[in-house]
């Protein structure tokens, strides 16, 4: 079985969401499957300097635009959220309780908190509409709004993102591609044609 | 005749020096021309607080890579130069003395340098190196030497990147196509499905 392609992405990330609706059947299509990593880009960005997209003169209107076209293209409902970015502890924590029972299903919400975000404008940094959101993806909701507090989740999510970090992770969407990295949406053409050839 | 594509770059780019070996092809197969307008980075990043990408921890390293795989999957030669990134004034200016008095032999200059620096390793931000390519592209030396120290050469550069920043302009390759803009030579794809199909 080849090596599963790693996928890095913020829960706040626009061009995280668009790649996340294309990863796993460009992966199923090579036999690859995905290792989804919720990361926290804000950790990240004090790390290298680097600033939100949203902020930065002239880039932050362009950048709007450019998503909404993009989603339009791929056919992926979208809608810049009134609030954004958002900080994304609450989701990515939650989506890592989930996984550590049920990768299966923690892929399945981390789809639905994307959407949620950005297809619906829910607010993502608020636990309580995280814990909602498990819900309707048959959790119990208490049971998951405790599960996003414990300690031992805390010190995963700050572990996986130090270890992202370490793999040379600086924003959203990174893939790994049997150790070759790509980094935004727009290298998915890239990371298809990898994993078709193996590399030029 | 439908307008032509604006074309802002930086000979300092290697995304633009990637996209501008595409884009006339592009337009072309459209019906349409491009404007070629060398701009200055640096400027440009002053007023937007932007970094040069080489020197972003994590980033920095990662596009080198991107930009060698990029090019070879393009199938244009392309070595990052020892002396990256470089101020491109005497580049900017030779391209826009031709320019002046025929814009064709400044498109095929433009593409004399890009090759140089980005092909060949030669150090465009030396205006002697910039007037040798141009003696090979046919000009006379002393007089392109002397012509991209022209004061009213210096002006037009100066107003070529004011109006660039005043069109939302903040990094290279960036198009403008029917008032729609582009980003980066990764939206070479959605340039040409604009043209052809009017947007989406």
């Amino acid at each position: 079985m080849p090596a599963p392609i790693e996928f890095y992405f913020d829960f706040s990330s626009p061009y995280g969401y668009l790649a996340s609706t294309r990863i796993d059947a460009i992966a199923a299509k090579h036999s690859r499957s995905v290792n989804w990593h919720p990361i926290l880009l804000g950790v990240v960005f004090r790390a290298t300097g680097a600033a939100p997209l949203a902020g930065v003169p002239l880039k932050g209107p362009y950048s709007a635009r450019d998503m909404a076209r993009t989603a339009r293209l791929m056919g992926v409902p979208f809608k810049l959220p009134a609030k954004f970015p958002i900080a994304t502890q609450a989701a990515a924590r939650l989506m890592l309780w989930v996984q550590a029972t049920d990768p299966h299903a923690a892929r399945a919400l981390a789809g639905a908190l994307y959407r949620g975000y950005f297809g619906e404008g829910r607010d993502l940094s608020d636990a309580g509409v995280c814990a909602d959101i498990a819900a309707q993806c048959g959790h119990e909701r208490e049971q998951a709004l405790a599960g996003l507090g414990e300690a031992a989740v805390k010190d995963r999510l700050r572990a996986e993102v130090d270890a992202a970090m370490a793999r040379g992770v600086f924003g959203s969407p990174y893939f790994i591609v049997d150790g070759e990295p790509f980094w935004g949406a727009d290298r998915l053409e890239q990371v298809e044609r990898w994993l078709a050839t193996g590399g030029w």
